[in-house]
């Protein structure tokens, strides 16, 4: 089916009003066909409405129902077939390959969810029973964890399908029972049309509530804010810059009810190589690490922009193996034209700093194509300027050279939060890694060991997050099964009629979860 | 030992220089001995440091040696004998039977938190074991919680034991594993000072790093927002009015680094009285109400101060008992000057407005005591006059007389969010409740069955908290076990050597606790 450039309000495809816009092909720098119009705040009006009239019912639906939901939208995202790899590949930039990964990963994700809700174990259902005959009497004490209310998601740029229309936070948010608004991307306004037909044919198969599901576009700033503003949105998860998660940060606190805003937003991913680790394995380290760098033209919110480690020849030799690496690199396309530009800018302003030489750059190519760059500086340069430890979205990193471990120390405890931190190393390292390791686990909400960051894997395990400004709170995550906690709240019950009692916390246990009974877990 | 009027930085009894104030005992009006100082910020950034640098070794603390250290600070807080109880009496004006009921809710609530702790389910461990042969290989990834880091906690006027100095949210953030920085309550600094000794006591006898707790005064409110700007602090407990609430949710908002602060702040706790239910037992839920209503001089968050029914000849019925129960009902002492002329001022405003009328007043006495007062209007005037649902913190409530059930509802639908929602209802009323139901989930925390708001079980499935203004973050508690939860964050590590690999998350389970295993719980 063509692309028709229009955006879903509920089951509604509507053909925004308030300007319009292409998406561009940054292999070419050409427009796609067709043009994209942007919800006027009428347009937005309804999706809340309707957003807010399906809350009720949407979450009284069954947890097999919504787990069947959540594999009917997995489904309806693999029959899209060939036309969504490519409308993906011609909206970005990113190879075939990179894209048909991430539709399984994106699918996959839902599953998971699914699987998630069908067992019921986030509900974290607590029963107390009564004591009438303790001198002051325990009521019945119920508790279950409910949806927040409608939700409005926010996609990124670099993740077309994983973080997009129907990725971790959508997936995630309507796994906990909350109707969705997606303010899609316009770097790849094609793609997310035809997930958003996906998921609302899926709205439509279970028969349910239209407002569920909502999926509209802005031509600037404007509609997103107006949608985190609106009093009927109660949750808000955001993946992309530090700048456009702060905004939403701001505006979400500022109104008559403040929401949180769960906003993932910036990481230098600090990668630390201790002397063993250099000594025995440096060239497999630069290896690895260049090859974490470039992926994905370095535009992954794990890429590792920051390497800190001890001087001496051991560093040397890893550099030079580094350099070497990042001379052969290729220039890659970047997603979009802004993109690239601030890579480019940002590179140069940072290779003109006092204190920051080059040790190597990549392969140079015209049009919006990154050119890997490996710099390095002294920790004294890193400590005295803050601005080298902030994001540089692209395939660059700084290496930090440190005079001593406590050194090290000092400038892992100078930067701000992360969603990863790495350690490479080896047995004779074990002592340093563990002075460094409370400084890490205060700093990161991801430790990783002789690895690199890149590479989230979606499972029960996993935490995305970390303190600001890798993301807006650091108690939660947004990619793991973990992640339906942030669109939950708690509710008690108290003394409440058995015929009035939700299923999972009804006496006998009818759906057979795992539950607190007076504190101690059991599946009675 | 008599009162010093110091504050303790860390182990060290300081004399704040930055003004000063008495405690004021409400029942006479007349200043309590001694002066007590406010600190500068120099004593501030001192206890600041001292958290910060108590916060590494503290967390590593064993789960035994944490739990121990909460159960020392229960005795010693028993310790501290009538001397505490007589003081709370003279600064507070409450009942000693009162405050001998807060003080064991103080010492069991520290004592189910060291169970907690012991139990060690609060870290929530999960392990996905590695898939090395699966295409892409899933790295070993296993997740604990960790502490946020030093906390801010600032007690309130209305419980000076429960949720003061040693009360739920410090109990909650040290079980967590955070350093505790109180800014007590003006309203009661010798009992913030003894029981304050009482932690610090405990402290040292578990050889704790001394910033593990402060405890400072202030003579206004800069130095609690200084406190809460502080870049050391990452989290805020707050138990207070709405605009204290909110300021310091801006000030947190703002900082470079945001935090959360989880305020818990206003409620109106609507109680709704369905007609089978007034029918059937009318004169005895009076009665329940205006027990609720007056208990503490209605100084509670819980009081239920808005009642909604159905017009009726049994709602007239039980109009005319509540009001003789009213009339009936002595002048109680409120806790401080402020808030006595907040509640005076508040009600006559009240009484004033058109549309209003006073159904019927308790005994009036002199001094800060309070009047009790049950007032009434249509749902047409409330739901033209938002004000009429704002919290007034006193012995004060208001009955909505409502059409019929669509009305109720759109009255219920109209409140903002809330601690708790009671429903009395009879078997004739379970259809009516049901219609309800998902208007009262929306906006409340805890839902309660032919009983009152007052009274909060501390327990493993309660549920303090609710959307906005109730608390800050609908999505935590703030009593029973749950609240643990708000200090929490989770951290991911991915392929650590086993040599570093924390306790809870270790091969073999050594301390034995619940786990979830590539997404099933078990104890292996």
């Amino acid at each position: 089916m063509p692309l028709t450039g229009k955006m879903f309000v509920g089951q509604e495809r509507i053909a925004g009003t308030s300007g319009s816009f292409q998406a561009i092909n940054p292999s070419r720098g050409i427009p796609l066909e067709p043009s994209f119009g942007g919800a006027t705040l009428e347009m937005l009006d309804r999706a809340c409405a309707l957003a807010a009239a399906a809350f009720d019912a949407y979450r009284e639906s069954s947890l097999e129902g919504r787990a069947a939901f959540l594999e009917s939208i997995a489904d309806n995202v693999l029959n899209l077939g060939d036309e969504l790899i490519e409308r993906g590949v011609a909206e970005t930039g990113l190879p075939r390959a990179r894209l048909e990964g991430e539709r399984r990963r994106t699918v996959d994700q839902l599953r998971l969810f699914a699987q998630v809700v069908r067992g019921g174990s986030f509900l974290e259902p607590r029963l107390d029973p009564p004591l009438p005959s303790r001198p002051s009497p325990r009521p019945d004490l119920r508790v279950q964890h409910v949806p927040v209310g409608p939700v409005a998601v926010f996609g990124s740029s670099n993740f077309p399908l994983a973080f997009s229309v129907a990725g971790g936070d959508t997936a995630s948010a309507l796994a906990a029972g909350c109707p969705v608004i997606v303010k899609a991307h316009n770097a790849h306004p094609g793609v997310s049309e035809l997930v958003a037909g996906a998921v609302q044919r899926a709205v439509s198969a279970h028969r349910l509530p239209e407002g569920v599901f909502s999926m509209l576009f802005g031509v600037d700033t404007g509609l997103g804010q107006a949608l985190v503003a609106d009093p009927r949105v109660k949750g808000v998860g955001f993946t992309g810059s530090r700048a456009g998660g702060t905004a939403l940060m701001r505006i979400a606190a500022q109104r008559a009810e403040p929401i949180f805003v769960h906003a993932e937003m910036s990481s230098v991913n600090p990668v630390i190589l201790l002397p063993g680790a250099l000594a025995q394995r440096g060239a497999a380290i630069a290896e690895g690490f260049v090859a974490s760098l470039t992926l994905g033209a370095g535009q992954f919110c794990t890429n590792p922009g920051l390497l800190l480690a001890i001087e001496g020849p051991d560093l040397e030799t890893f550099i030079a193996h580094a350099a070497a690496q990042v001379r052969s690199s290729g220039a890659s396309t970047m997603l979009t034209g802004p993109i690239h530009g601030a890579y480019e800018s940002g590179l140069s302003q940072r290779c003109a700093l006092s204190g920051v030489t080059v040790a190597a750059c990549g392969e140079r190519a015209e049009g919006w194509r990154s050119q890997t760059a490996l710099l390095s500086a002294r920790a004294e340069t890193v400590l005295a300027d803050r601005s080298l430890q902030e994001e540089l979205f692209g395939p660059a990193s700084l290496l930090v050279r440190c005079r001593d471990l406590e050194q090290l120390r000092q400038v892992a405890e100078s930067l701000e939060g992360q969603l990863t931190a790495s350690v490479h190393l080896e047995a004779a390292d074990l002592e340093m890694a563990r002075k460094l390791l409370p400084v890490l686990e205060r700093r990161a909400g991801r430790l990783i060991f002789n690895g690199f960051p890149t590479g989230v894997e979606v499972s029960h395990a996993m935490v995305h997050g970390g303190p600001y400004p890798a993301t807006s709170d650091p108690r939660f995550t947004s990619v793991g099964t973990l992640a339906i906690r942030r669109f939950l709240r708690p509710v008690c019950y108290q003394d409440m009629p058995a015929a009035l009692v939700p299923p999972a916390l009804r006496d006998g246990n009818p759906l057979g979860l795992w539950r607190l009974k007076d504190g101690r877990p059991g599946r009675e």
